[in-house]
């Protein structure tokens, strides 16, 4: 008797907190559908198969990588001030690589406060309304395509750039993803850029903006420059449904989101490749936390609602609906007593219905 | 008899609320310092110059502001999405241009949490301690110095670039002003970037910071990428004394640091040629704010606590520390009743001691 292969899920569970993480989304997705479900590739990369080997993503790693249905990834990148690792080798070296490589476009960030869940933000603000919108942020271009030098590096004349590359493609792409979501949400969607000062990059966006909006005459439109909509989400966050920016302001703002809506250790994210030529990619938002790294406090959540999104991408929404139920759940009896990073794990799984 | 040239300073009111708010800076700086002690040149430049003569600034004005002694600066720019006038037009060809052909390298935004003011935080958040922090923001190059260019505009294969210019010397600079400024408050410099990203510009950034820190052994030093940052302003806004940043995550950060102590309406600022070749200019940190421009309705506070700085910047200490005791008796008694401009600038102006 024959069976039909197994979907291949590449693990890259990474450096710091990212094994711990990545353990529990394990443990609820495989107690959501089962453990015959899917077949999990684990891939050793990420700070210490660099200090072992000097490799960062070798080829044999990418080929097998590329052929997986998706990838999970924990967290990679050494601390900020960390000696041992190069600023950004692991960074662009491994993660960016993948979301370039994989043309994973659509960098996906819901952001909802869930009942219960302790906020930065004063009851003045959280009063106004449900908090719950979506970040789509461009995922293979503008700062991060790794376009600049150093030149006469080193000296008192040293000129160092940075180049934002914008294209038609990259852009008008990624803002139709985000008016198709928006139909599928409450109908509007948010640009945020700096067109004011970045003219260039800001004139394409604005462009496309424009013609993309066009098209979807049941979509509300709205732009904000990307310092303006700093203070709407510490003010005004139910003002949003879907936003729709650059890869580094989607960096920035993704943070902020994350904060106000109860912090970084509950922020999922999905790397997609909407069209499926290459494998997309689910991670936590927040990184390798080497200072709480190994002690088994980091919270996990980020990582299992990435599971769910996973699911979604893999056609199995009433499977990802059940992880975001326990989810709710779980948040909805949160106390301020802090679980280990495996109890919450175990809580989550035994809620799952 | 003959009397010394009193010092000049250049008014550009500009757009929106520029002028309503200009008002009611000159109103309080006069009463300070008495009618006679400056000369007010005021130039008409902005929107409105710029529709009618097409100019926006030219060559007489720039001269002229060039021998001020410091300039006033309300507002520039259009709604973001006017179609009278090209985006960025003003902003870059007003604002901008002062900025960069005065060498103004150091934007000097302070944020201060006053007691009784509306905080978009938790108390759970303001509970921690005073909130009281300065962002010294590079102000003449990086992602502003309008390097980049559009390719195949208007066409499906458009590229847009924005080149991000760093310099050693640009750099240098601002980091030794943070450093002394941090000597004369509490000892902490933060420096915030992207240079896991951003690893030419991140790299230069950090070795300048490391080489400035060193001969401040007194000053502590801290680091954070610029997406944690803005969680910190959120969570844990007192861990901040001084940051030291680039121009647009300068821009990005203080927009949001005005927005955790109480607003846009309160924050202002200083853009500082710290040699003295050129003159200084002090402006809110706000916009022109056209949704509201022309109603007696915007907050004027920004634009007189930026007279503060002025009068700090020309040797007149005690008259600005007089204008924040107003200020701050001010802030205290105000209740949610909304004032019109023009009274708050004269219950500031009467509370003067
Ligand atoms: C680790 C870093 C390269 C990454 C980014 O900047 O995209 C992270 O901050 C994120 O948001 O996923
Ligand atoms: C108006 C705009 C060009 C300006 C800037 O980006 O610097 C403003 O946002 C500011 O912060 O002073």
């Amino acid at each position: 008797m024959n069976q039909a292969p197994k979907p291949v899920i590449s693990v890259v569970a990474g450096d710091g907190i990212g094994p711990e993480v990545v353990a529990e989304g394990l443990k609820v997705l495989c107690k959501t559908v089962g453990d015959d479900t899917f077949d999990f590739v684990h891939h050793d990369l990420g700070a210490e198969r660099w200090q072992r080997t000097g490799e960062v993503l070798p080829a044999a790693d990418l080929e097998q990588l590329a052929a997986a249905q998706a990838i999970i990834l924990g967290a990679v990148g050494a601390a900020p001030g960390s000696k041992a690792i190069p600023s950004g080798l692991l960074e662009r070296g491994l993660l960016l690589k993948l979301r370039f490589e994989f043309d994973q476009y659509v960098n996906l960030r819901p952001s909802k406060l869930y009942p219960g869940v302790p906020t930065p933000l004063a009851e003045s603000v959280t009063s106004r309304g449900p908090i719950d919108f979506v970040v789509v942020r461009e995922g293979t271009e503008g700062l991060y395509c790794g376009n600049g030098g150093a030149f006469r590096a080193g000296t008192d004349y040293e000129v160092a750039t940075e180049v934002s590359i914008n294209t038609a493609h990259g852009v008008e792409r990624v803002i139709r993803d985000a008016f198709v979501r928006a139909e599928q949400r409450r109908g509007k969607v948010t640009m945020v850029h700096k067109h004011n000062v970045l003219v260039n990059a800001g004139g394409l966006w604005n462009r496309l903006f424009q013609t993309v909006a066009a098209e979807h005459p049941g979509v509300t439109t709205d732009y904000l420059h990307v310092d303006a909509a700093t203070i709407a989400l510490v003010q005004d966050p139910q003002r949003f449904d879907v936003l729709v920016t650059d890869n580094l302001f989607g960096d920035i703002l993704t943070d902020l989101a994350a904060a106000v809506t109860g912090g970084i250790g509950l922020a999922a994210s999905a790397n997609i490749n909407p069209d499926g030529t290459f494998p997309s990619m689910f991670e936590p938002v927040h990184g390798s936390a080497p200072d709480i790294a190994g002690q088994g406090i980091a919270d996990p959540t980020a990582t299992i609602l990435s599971m769910a999104l996973l699911l979604d991408h893999l056609g199995r929404s009433d499977d990802a609906r059940r992880i975001e139920a326990a989810v709710d759940a779980d948040m909805a009896e949160r106390g301020a007593t802090k679980r280990p990073t495996s109890v919450i794990g175990d809580d989550i799984a035994a809620r799952l219905k």
